[in-house]
């Protein structure tokens, strides 16, 4: 058995996209749309400052990319609708098979976390109240080293904290470059592919990969 | 004056998008969605294996984000027709103006680069193709250090082949992200926002901005 199952949050435990509704509230047909630049851009600024050794927290990178992500699409909102936007990233609702997964790894043994560029704050009222933290026996945040995943040294606090080599680790994750990211830093990895998306070509694979999350459980035995 | 200028090229000096046309011919309807899914894709990949430092050169990178778009898009083409759209990258249009306006450079005394993720086999047959590569004193590639930019290895290349510092050099870029990298890098920067497009929020910002590269003489004086 591994020695931990660690779970990207952003994507993989938390559907980023479970705010599209409410941006459609206020930009009707745009929803969607704006949905996917907004993430697109957040992940982009995650990368470009972890490059240029520029930091700035996971929070300001969320609401710096809902900003670019409303210009782009010509979308003009009240500032009380901008920030409803962002604060609906402290309440995403989790993939509808995540509790009852988490809850039967726990029971089967398993010690759980995540391994999240979120910020603390960010994680502990994200899981709380999409009903995952009581699960979780570890919430690691990048914020501790200000560097974004697929840095090193982002995977590297995942070792740290649970205090095993990476090998003896599963990393979860539904992006696929998240998963890629954590086998070349030496995981066990898992990619759930929820939405039959290409392997990312990237010159690695993910060590396994499922559908949704329950796939999970017989790549972990 | 500056002790040089130097340009991106992809984006550019090179239109990217002129393979769309190419692109068209084998997927009628998708041209320019195959071409933004493609040029996405390989930017993210240069980000993604700097960070992971697991560089492959930017032909390798060009070649795995084209398959990666056309599985994403469902487009099955021949490996003929896949290596055509590939080697367009070796003969991309210049933008209109761009012969021009580098010439009237030359004319003025300024000492004109590139500076590009491109490898150099890349580059001269590229900038040759498009009638620029005669104009430019530097064709400078990052292949040299192995890092995509942002990364500050990246532009410090162009400061040690001229041999200035970085405030001393002007810096030229369609993309936003690569004229902020730059800023932040200490060049003086000038973004050519052709398509209007948000500025990046990155907390920085490119010293100048034009809409097409004949905006940069009034820039540099």
């Amino acid at each position: 058995m591994a020695k931990a199952i660690l779970f990207d949050a952003y994507g993989t435990l938390l559907d980023v996209h479970s705010v599209a509704a409410l941006a459609e509230s206020f930009a009707p047909g745009r929803g969607a749309a704006l949905s996917q630049a907004w993430r697109s851009k957040q992940l982009e600024y995650t990368w470009l400052r972890t490059l240029s050794d520029r930091y700035a927290d996971f929070w300001q990178v969320t609401g710096d990319a809902l900003d670019w992500a409303l210009e782009a699409l010509g979308l003009s909102i009240e500032p009380a609708a901008r920030q409803s936007l962002l604060d609906a990233y402290l309440d995403l609702a989790p993939f509808p098979e995540n509790v009852a997964v988490l809850e039967s790894l726990r029971g089967a043994g398993h010690v759980l976390g995540t391994l999240s560029n979120g910020t603390p704050q960010m994680l502990e009222a994200g899981l709380k109240s999409a009903g995952l933290r009581h699960l979780l026996t570890h919430v690691i945040s990048i914020d501790a080293v200000r560097r974004f995943k697929t840095d090193p040294a982002a995977y590297r606090l995942g070792t740290e904290v649970v205090g095993a080599a990476a090998a003896d680790i599963v990393f979860v994750s539904s992006n696929c470059w998240d998963a890629i990211g954590a086998t070349w830093h030496g995981y066990r990895t898992f990619w759930v592919n929820r939405n039959n998306a290409p392997l990312e070509r990237l010159g690695a694979t993910p060590h396994g990969v499922g559908r949704t999350l329950a796939d999970l459980r017989a790549f972990v035995g």
